[in-house]
């Protein structure tokens, strides 16, 4: 790799500009774009204008598209054929702030806050995402402002439903894949391993949600009466989920773990030096499954998993009942790693309920499609640029992480464009977000911005 | 045995006599005495009142008992030494008739119809069980009108919260034992096998109620990041309750069997006759348990079990949504036979469930008393003298039966007073008791009042 040419003059522009940074980032901050209530709509609106406005005032063509949800703000560079074509995904909507009592200052309301020896913004939306969208927003205009266009060919895509199941972004992805097209795509939301250390999460898990509710030949009885001689829908879900784990948490359906990879010698290494108890953020694990053995940061970033995620059935309320209900039901959901395909674990799911009813019982199944998992090789060449852009820009080397979570946008950008989609960003655990008190500190901002204008001189070619 | 006196009058006197028992029944039953909605108090009050007047109005000396529930209507007949005292239980308290939309008349104005040959009474209590201690009544006062007086010492005890937990009539039975004291209690509230069989029932299950809640060293956590590693209270929950039964619905608790009896030979053998699809009501048990082999009847009536009667936790909602709840509870009632101890069988249920517990994760369990289960000897004198009076006034032979239900009442009076307390009746499955259109026939009235006075003519010295 050739050394890049200097790019000390794009990093001061950061520095003398990131006052306005924070302004622009405050007055993001103050529209209350929450996505899941109806209420929030105006506000949907008035934030992809305001978020068009400032990509046209970089030298981006920008527009808002409609969907049957939520608009999505596309802007895009002029094309240079001897440049590589980047896409930037963020989502601009915000979780409801709900309970507003329990904030300090007004969600909407960001305040600055001098704590700790950092600069703290306390808004909704402060750290997921709006924050984080903002630090590539800002390097892409300060790179215009220094240099007076980009190194690469710029598209970026900020999405308005994110909190709200991204119920039409799969459909936009697709009619848009010509717009859409790109040699690697970078999500901004993630988070970091610290304070000190960026991450890039090279593997998110598949997701697949299924309910399951088994129906048996009778309605309500009296659980004196027939309780012994009458098929019990919780006596059935309660064995057939049972079931499901052996008594270390391995899963005992027959093929799930089909394509499943493990994890590289490598990766497992960096993974053992990690600090488990930051890795948990508090949590206690005591009693908690390890498959024989498997260290928990394996267990979450590396390994599949079928979760019961809620269960009901008869009597749920406060007193005492005799009853033998007619049905029961749970929701679970099935987190994939590799090469594991959502619909197929589906009916081995569904094939392990059936194999278990008792004859005259059947099972009521609700759920469909899913999301693959992403698992990128983390000695690929945009991997590689991350890396060698964060690592310049932070005290501690990038860590190559994976999560327990899902993030759909980055399989369904991977699978319809056929890039790799590479995710780092700014979270820390302790940013409270989808909670009270939500924050960010311009510390982060700022060396975020420095971090993708790094990424773009990485980039260029 | 020796031939009883012709007891032609007394039953001539019932027919005589029946259309004023039709008409005071239906007085009884206008009185909206529903006992679990505080809005019934009145009418409970006014029911108790008008009881103890038809009882002193028939000779005996009669008394409303307030307890820290519903009041309880006591009344005896002057004793007598060279007679056995009997007790007659029966309750006067109705469930709430809602819905009331599916009333073909309202459950409060009795309503005669002819169908079917019969003239049937619909009203809410009709058949459970003012209709059934109405038959007693009526046959103390025939007693009374043919021969002034009755060939036992008479005690009645009426309650007025059957259908609302008999909360206070364990501490009433236990501080009026010297009241209450008799040589053998009837409870009229029970059932007949069909229109033409009567039935006694000698064995009634004893009852624990029981909630369990699994609570993790944890609260909600987000699924997709802690379910491979933190302590999952539905898998723990659904894995205990899942181990309860084997795959014949045989109880896996080791020494939850202790104390049972089997079935005498002549009792199976009799049972074996019955026609299942009766006893069953138009239940489907397809896919129901069967230890193994035994059939319904003797499942039903002469084996205990474990239910599961409820079960909540996590997301019960209508959406997918990836949480680890912190909790997860159920409900389960263990229904007793034979020599099972309600207070041992929990203990051994706490035990199965905290052997099963990973570290760090408890059980809270919530529940506490219970009722004994009761069985009586077929072969007993007041079985037999039943067994008499059932016999001679219908056209088949009593059945011997147990029942898959409680009624603790049986169970206390023959703990407190240590007698046999005896049960038949005359509800019907097709009686729809706590249902819409509940009703009774005035020939099960007539032929009820009758079977009393046989009986009353059977116990006489």
């Amino acid at each position: 790799m050739e050394d890049k040419a200097s790019i000390d003059d794009v990093l001061q522009q950061v520095e003398d500009g990131l006052g306005g940074s924070i302004d622009r980032l405050i007055a993001l901050l103050q529209i209350p774009s929450v996505s899941s209530e109806p209420a929030g709509s105006a506000a949907i609106a008035a934030c992809a204008d305001w978020l068009a406005h400032q990509l046209r005032d970089i030298g981006l063509q920008a527009d808002v598209v409609a969907t049957e949800c939520h608009p999505i703000v596309m802007a895009r560079s002029e094309r240079k054929p001897d440049r590589p074509t980047v896409l930037f995904y963020g989502h601009y909507d915000v979780q409801p702030p709900e309970p507003l009592a329990d904030w300090d200052t007004p969600p909407f309301e960001p305040a600055l806050k001098q704590e700790d020896g950092l600069t703290r913004i306390y808004a909704r939306g402060a750290s997921d995402s709006k924050g984080q969208l903002w630090t590539v927003i800002e390097a892409l205009r300060t790179w215009k402002e220094a240099r007076g266009g980009w190194p690469v060919n710029v598209t970026v895509m900020l999405e308005g439903e994110e909190e709200f199941g991204s119920s039409s972004l799969p459909a936009f992805i697709e009619s848009h894949r010509q717009t859409l097209a790109c040699d690697v795509a970078f999500n901004s939301d993630s988070e970091m391993w610290s304070p000190t250390r960026p991450a890039i999460t090279t593997s998110l898990k598949g997701l697949v949600h299924e309910k399951v509710t088994i129906v048996t030949p009778h309605g309500d009885l009296h659980s004196g009466h027939f309780g012994n001689v009458a098929a019990n829908p919780l006596r059935i879900l309660t064995k057939i989920l049972g079931a499901i784990h052996d008594d270390d948490g391995v899963v005992s359906i027959d093929g799930f773990y089909h394509g499943v990879e493990s994890v590289s010698p490598e990766l497992r290494a960096q993974w053992e030096t990690l600090d488990v108890t930051e890795a948990l953020a508090g949590v206690s694990i005591e009693g908690g499954p390890d498959e024989g053995g498997l260290g928990p940061i394996e267990l979450m970033w590396g390994r599949p998993g079928i979760d019961i995620n809620g269960i009901w059935g008869g009597n749920t309320g406060p007193t005492e009942r005799s009853v033998l209900p007619g049905t029961a039901s749970a929701r679970l959901t099935f987190r994939l790693v590799g090469r594991q395909q959502p619909e197929r674990l589906r009916l081995l799911f569904r094939a392990f309920v059936e194999d278990q009813l008792p004859a005259g019982c059947r099972a009521e199944f609700e759920g469909e499609y899913g999301t693959a998992p992403v698992s990128m090789k983390e000695t690929g060449p945009y991997i590689g640029a991350a890396r060698r852009a964060l690592d310049a820009e932070w005290s501690e080397p990038a860590l190559i992480k994976g999560t327990g979570g899902t993030v759909p946008v980055v399989g369904w950008l991977s699978a319809a464009l056929g890039i790799d989609c590479v995710s780092f960003g700014f979270i820390l655990a302790g940013d409270a977000i989808h909670a009270p008190n939500e924050r960010f500190d311009t510390e982060r901002l700022r060396k975020g911005i420095r971090s993708w204008v790094r990424l773009l001189s990485e980039l260029a070619p």
